[in-house]
């Protein structure tokens, strides 16, 4: 039991009971039971009762255990608090400030292991992997970027987080995961800047 | 069966029987075998019986599934004829033709295939992760690199082409799916250009 219910609310039996919380109920089991799990581990009926709530709902809610996937899985990238925050830092200063606010969220026991189990399973099982590239890009990266060619800067911002991401989290290559946030804000930063509004059609 | 065998050689019973050439029978068998059915569904028995060798012939050359993993796929990372033509490319164009060399391994049917395998694998089966790093590092990257922090440098340009891998090849992010190899090489040459031999300690 993962999820907190309002006492004395009554037990949902199906679409029509389902208060309007039940729905984050079950996206927070299903958090945690995939970053405990794994993706091919856990299952929906187990997230059901997780929630508390019954399968049927689940099933109501989300078509499928990928559906579910990238539901629950979507806020680790769509932290608006977070990405508000960017807006007000100077764009010169972007790419700094992107690594720093990935770092962070990596660096949370909570969220970073949820990020890590997300990683994982978006790489090893083929039907997720385009769905969560999807929110990476259109929830964090898309609105970060703002120039022409939205897509393709956004989209090498994204190749050079998750590789940062696997090397210093997921391998743990040491001269990464011995840097500093500073280090790596500096080794990563003028990279990330550089996609967001540098010229990309220069090779040398 | 995927190895060849010279006709009328003995068949190899134990470790005294191996012929010269019978650790690389298994090595092709196995290096066929993972990227075939992936790290963990491949057994050691059956890469056994595809190379044409006694199972425990094998296990005298290799003493785990995750020891004959990594040797399977080292010669991936360590091309030789093609990271000596890198020697000959002017320092300041090696970034570009570093992102241009990784494109045609994984564009190479054959051993893009292995490529995907080996990447599929590292992520998910712990054991190997930091072995294939570190074969990655030494036997590429850090042939690459010269100047001083060469394992940082080596291992920035592993996040950033790991990370590009991911996203053209497994994922198959839309824009970098259809970029050609000239605007990859101009998007992610830079990048690499500046982890080789770049400052990185400036954050602006």
């Amino acid at each position: 039991m993962t999820a907190t219910r309002s006492p004395g609310r009554p037990r949902s039996r199906g679409p029509r009971g389902g208060a309007a919380d039940t729905r984050g109920d079950i996206l927070e089991a299903a958090a945690a039971a995939f970053a405990d799990k794994g993706y091919s581990a856990a299952s929906m009926r187990e997230i059901a009762r997780a929630a508390d709530v019954d399968p049927a709902l689940v099933r109501h809610y989300f078509s499928s255990k990928a559906d579910l996937f990238v539901a629950a899985m979507r806020p680790l990238a769509a932290d608006d608090a977070r990405i508000e925050a960017l807006a007000s830092v100077p764009r010169e200063r972007l790419g700094e400030q992107t690594v720093r606010l990935f770092l962070s969220l990596w660096d949370d026991p909570v969220i970073g292991l949820r990020l890590r189990a997300m990683l994982g399973s978006v790489i090893s099982i083929e039907e997720i992997g385009p769905a969560m590239a999807d929110v990476l890009l259109r929830d964090l990266l898309l609105r970060i970027v703002r120039e022409d060619d939205a897509l393709m800067r956004a989209s090498a911002c994204g190749t050079q987080l998750i590789g940062l991401a696997l090397g210093r989290y997921v391998i743990g290559l040491e001269a990464l995961a011995e840097a500093s946030d500073d280090e790596l804000a500096a080794l990563y930063g003028p990279t990330l800047q550089r996609y967001i509004d540098g010229d990309l059609t220069r090779s040398g």
